[in-house]
């Protein structure tokens, strides 16, 4: 990004969100879009592949750091902790995006499509996990199930909290977690 | 189905699943399926959606089989063990027909669409599950970590037995939920 673009990403952003919630997301098109943010359509394209991406653009980098912080967890850690770490952290950064992360949860649960790329992105989060804690020498089936039983965590915790905005994310992650832990043990 | 159609839709089935197999999913078209089959264009619109729905067409059956045998656990089974008998169910009907869903695994392995359907298709499992659950009275979010957990595991089992076709499914489905108390349980 050119420095005569201060922040071009953030403002396709708003200007998409913005646009999703007023008239609906199958109703935007990627014209109005950049015509609400004064900016071009090439310019859009160039930071997003299509009006959904713009949605998930964060994933990454959000990947990114669960990533890291499975590897930076003690090694001392079960695979269950080390990974729970990474979820918190993620839930973390959600919280303090609170409003936006909000916004982007009522579209996605109002969209099929969304939901949809929800559930990738979910998938690819989940492989994350999982080879975050290969790396750190958990063997590969426990890998995969740590990794898909955290997903399925996060996935009812973020649920919750599209359906209690007040409460905050990590919290509802660790209670979510605890939830597992009771329903996994009371399991015969 | 009328009495001088006998197994159209297994026909229009097999015959898909030869010339994806042969050809790849991308290049086969459903005009190419019908011919194979001595059938007609038409025929195959009635019996599903598109090239995908082929491949997943016996999943509606199979959800319904699972809601009903977890509601049919007994009374004081946990909500644990009364969705696992629900997967073991859908294990040993997948058992029963192995070859075939073998093949369709390394189809939707290979094929990044049919792996969004079949994303699809497990969230879809996952809310049937929660709500059998929710039927016998466990609370909603016990009900629907229970859900998402018993679905972690079974993608796990579904992808070692991709790899491992030799196994039975119903056991690895086992073997995954005993490796699923293990990592939950040495959680702190």
């Amino acid at each position: 990004m050119g420095r005569w673009e201060p922040d071009t990403r953030g403002r396709l952003e708003r200007a998409a969100i913005e646009l999703y919630l007023e008239q609906g997301f199958d109703q935007t098109t990627v014209a109005q879009i950049t015509k609400h943010a004064d900016l071009t359509t090439r310019t859009f394209f160039r930071h997003f592949a299509d009006k959904c991406d713009v949605l998930f653009v964060g994933a990454d980098e959000l990947r990114e750091r669960v990533a890291k912080t499975i590897a930076a967890a003690p090694p001392a850690w079960s695979a269950f902790k080390a990974a729970a770490s990474g979820l918190n952290i993620a839930a973390a950064a959600l919280q303090i995006r609170r409003d936006e992360a909000q916004d982007r949860r009522k579209l996605i649960r109002d969209t099929p499509e969304l939901r949809e790329r929800e559930l990738i992105m979910f998938a690819s989060v989940a492989e994350t996990v999982a080879e975050a804690l290969s790396e750190r020498g958990v063997e590969d089936r426990a890998a995969r199930v740590t990794a898909e039983a955290m997903l399925a965590a996060l996935r009812v915790a973020f649920e919750y909290w599209g359906e209690h905005p007040d409460r905050e994310l990590p919290q509802l992650v660790d209670e979510t977690l605890d939830e597992l832990k009771d329903v996994v043990g009371s399991g015969n």
